[in-house]
């Protein structure tokens, strides 16, 4: 079944769940031959005259598309974080540019407040839409080329409009056997229940995907087949795993298979940050990398693809988000996918959020407009280097507080991948030297290739007070000894999509991210979990 | 059954539909102490570096909140449309006050870019938060002391999450027997449909809900009897109509009674603009008015109040919105409401929209607390006034173009109210005066004395292609005609919630909208319809 390029998407509407079948097609679009006439009076609408929107102009101090380096460019040392509290880039003389956005504008092809605050349909701006197609075309190279791409107000209400218009109640979703938790509040409460595919190091598992659907036992499971699929395959939200081309190509086989929608929510995907490697390893002195001409495309080209690289057919609805490349609070995201799925996202935004905020939306417009598209693609490759740095620190942070031993992992979520075990490390304030005698790992994980997390497993079986399906307790146990001591870890249990079926039922989880705070802190926190570790597996609680 | 003051919402969680009892309490709710811990270390959720939002301030030109005068400045005339194309307000050099929102702020108190455009609670910056807290205790006074304010994305995200929250598949809805189409269009998908309550010039009718509450029979109907009700009763849309304070209090016993939660969408609230006057009759130079100490309380004083000012149970969901008194792009509203139901709505929230856009959001909190409630009060007032003239012009316009007559209306859904029929009128250029002759009104209307529209009711019965039942499709002619001449109303089929029981059913209607087109644009509409509808009436189509 070979994937044929620019193809067209295959109908697909026998997927709409009955809500988004009762939708009807807008009352307008029938009439649009009228409102497109030249110089038409229209009083049709409720719309207060832009006169009165109590703003003449609204500027902005835009951060330069190459505000951060390419490469590390500080020596690594153990004292890295105080060099980068002080030099932190928050603290440092940003360079900018102004961009001011008018009330009324010459030429409507010019973003202005009068239109952009104006009722509007549920769809972007021109400019912006124009911008994102584009970024889509040259980034992601969907198979199907009428494709659309539609605005929505981030991927948590991209996924909550996709499983409305996909799912009816007493449905099953596909997912990761650890997943984003609010993927799962959104569903749950509309009788829409996960359906757990185990994972390894590559994130969710082709062959246990397919043994799954072979295997369906529609009685048994009081469920009928699922026919979606919730995913998160780079920067995988919690275990931060990445999921390679061959195993997306199997995946996507298989959901044509068995007539399967996937929903790609990659909020992580310019965040893919390569193997970590151990301070030692890594070379002292980076050598500082000047910007190029082609590397915004070498840089693409470096990046895992997305499923709709392969999507011959149209069943990849992609949820891309503009919260951690721009800012969570722009409230800005966009669907990428079937022109018959979009036409139904299309209608349930006018009844729910109608557009996004204008005053988001033109401001970021304004920024990717004045960057264009390869300044964007500067900008992602800034970030993602900041946060490779971010991660390598944080590691380097874990490497310092425990003794680390690298084994090759063989089963379980990290099969494939190279496993850090933390052993407790003797230390002159610890004088309680049994633990690391006794040669008990405290917990283990994988350094991410991507996105925002580090996943850890605790080896709770190896606590004094552990007894078996007790693991939940003490993962709570010592989240609440953590937070008292000043430290919040996402706790595992937060994750979860199936407590039965977990290929890992033994072990407490937390999930820590690097992303956000200042460096100096995330060495202190892991030296304060590091301390609050050792003394929770020395004591029965 | 008296009402009093202050008293504390009852419990009504027993109108919750089944997907909000099955939404879980927020997981961060019990684990608050810990965040809340100074100095605490969050490594717990998947927050950027606000160093890496593209932006280091943000600046607007607000424009002042006395920007528009109070009353009416300038001489009544047939040509003041001329005078107001020309003098404009959007062509007036506009007074503006700098309002500038930096990056990182010295104290938390103030708004700064770092936390609005951060992930947060699907709540409002605490500073707004105060901000409309204040505005509703002031403003609406309502008469149960433990109302909670939740902003949303603006009402049509509101009444969303409100049916969402009340409504299971076949249920009904109360609703006036015309209303906005959108809140049809956002729950009928979901298998809620409307139950139409007959009208009259205050809008819905008290004791014709009283009999259908009484009289309702599950049976026939194959529905239960309704428990939610969602009213627009400023300004309703379409008809234009206000309710007063004794109705109001009316269908809020009726409530009681009946156990029914009010959805109060009002978004025209600040829009009342007193009774038309013909302009023969209206003083023809208004001396201009300055602003005085207390005039903020008689303006609110001199409002019909909120249901909210007799909800002594807590069985009124208030919906507000900024789209018409700042703009629509900020998409931002909020509900007031009983602490129960708005503890669902905020996890619906955090569930689909997150929290509105912190751009927007930032914006209209700067300019609020930059106004001050004095401040806004008074662009209302100013907003206000503006509108008025906008009606008074418009309505005048109709009274250049045709002979109207004023009636009082005996009954149908201007009942109590002096209602206009209007006449072809004579002139040099329409040598066919049979029209004229014969005493044939051609539409008739009520001057609207709230919100942005005019409610036309064609006299279609007297048209010579006129059959019964044939309407519809009369008014669909007359509706193209005029687009096909360069203007657009909205069609009446467009606000029906009930074909059949509707007590207007010979008449085909138009909702006109004077808030936004400029003067001379309003003027050329009419005279195009006048135009039109003449010659429309003479022929057989």
């Amino acid at each position: 079944m070979a994937s044929e390029k620019q193809s067209k998407a295959i109908p697909l509407s026998h997927h709409l769940s009955e809500v988004a079948k009762a939708r009807k097609p807008s009352p307008l679009k029938g009439l649009s031959k009228y409102f497109k006439q030249e110089g038409v009076l229209s009083l049709a609408g409720g719309l207060p005259s832009p006169a009165y929107f109590p703003l003449s102009g609204l500027s902005v101090d835009a951060l330069v598309s190459d505000s951060f380096a390419l490469a590390p460019t500080e020596r690594s040392s153990s004292f890295s974080w105080l060099w980068k509290l002080l030099g932190s880039s928050s603290f440092k003389k940003e360079r900018t540019t102004a961009i001011s956005i008018p009330k009324y504008s010459a030429t409507p092809d010019d973003i202005n407040l009068a239109a952009a605050l104006q009722y509007g349909a549920a769809v972007a701006q021109p400019q912006l839409q124009n911008f994102l197609r584009d970024f889509v075309m040259q980034v992601y190279q969907p198979a199907f080329e009428d494709f659309t791409v539609l605005i929505d107000t981030g991927n948590t209400d991209g996924w909550c409009r996709a499983f409305g218009t996909l799912c009816n109640p007493g449905q099953g979703v596909l997912m990761e056997e650890w997943t984003y938790p609010s993927a799962l509040a959104s569903m749950m409460p509309a009788g829409v229940d996960p359906v757990s595919v185990p994972m390894d190091g590559e994130g969710m598992k082709s062959d246990a995907l397919e043994k799954l659907l072979s295997e369906w036992d529609e009685e048994a499971r009081q469920m009928s087949r699922p026919h979606v699929m919730y995913i998160v395959p780079v920067g995988q939200n919690p275990c931060g795993t990445t999921m390679g081309a061959t195993r997306k190509k199997q995946i996507y086989e298989i959901c044509v298979k068995y007539d399967i929608i996937i929903v790609e929510d990659d909020p992580y995907y310019f965040m893919q940050l390569g193997t970590y490697e151990m301070k030692s390893q890594r070379s002292s002195v980076a050598s500082p990398v000047s910007h190029r001409s082609g590397d915004e495309a070498r840089f693409i080209a470096s990046l895992e693809p997305s499923f709709l690289k392969y999507d011959y057919q149209g069943r990849v609805i992609r949820l891309d988000t503009f919260s951690k490349t721009i800012a969570p609070g722009a409230r800005l995201g966009f669907f990428t996918c079937n022109p018959v799925f979009a036409e139904r996202f299309e209608r349930q935004g006018e009844t729910s959020t109608q557009s996004p905020c204008g005053f988001g939306q033109s401001i970021v417009t304004k920024i990717l407009t004045t960057w264009k598209y390869e300044g964007y693609i500067r900008w992602l490759q800034g970030l993602r280097t900041e946060y490779q740095q971010r991660r390598d620190f944080f590691v380097d942070c874990l490497a310092d507080e425990f003794h680390l031993q690298a084994t090759p992992a063989v089963a379980g979520i990290w099969e494939g991948c190279t496993m850090y075990r933390a052993f407790s490390k003797p230390s002159v304030l610890n004088t309680n030297e049994k633990l690391l005698s006794q040669s008990r790992a405290l917990f283990s994980f994988i350094p991410p290739n991507s996105g925002m997390f580090v996943w850890l497993k605790l080896n709770l079986e190896d606590h004094p007070s552990f007894t078996p399906d007790d693991e939940g307790t003490l993962e709570t146990k010592l989240w609440a000894r953590l937070a008292e001591n000043g430290v919040i870890f996402a706790p595992g249990w937060f994750f979860t999509t199936d407590d039965l079926a977990s290929s890992e039922p033994s072990a407490g989880h937390f999930r820590i991210s690097y992303s956000n705070a200042e460096y100096g802190d995330l060495k202190k926190a892991v030296n304060i979990f590091g301390r609050v570790i050792r003394e929770f597996f020395d004591e029965q609680v």
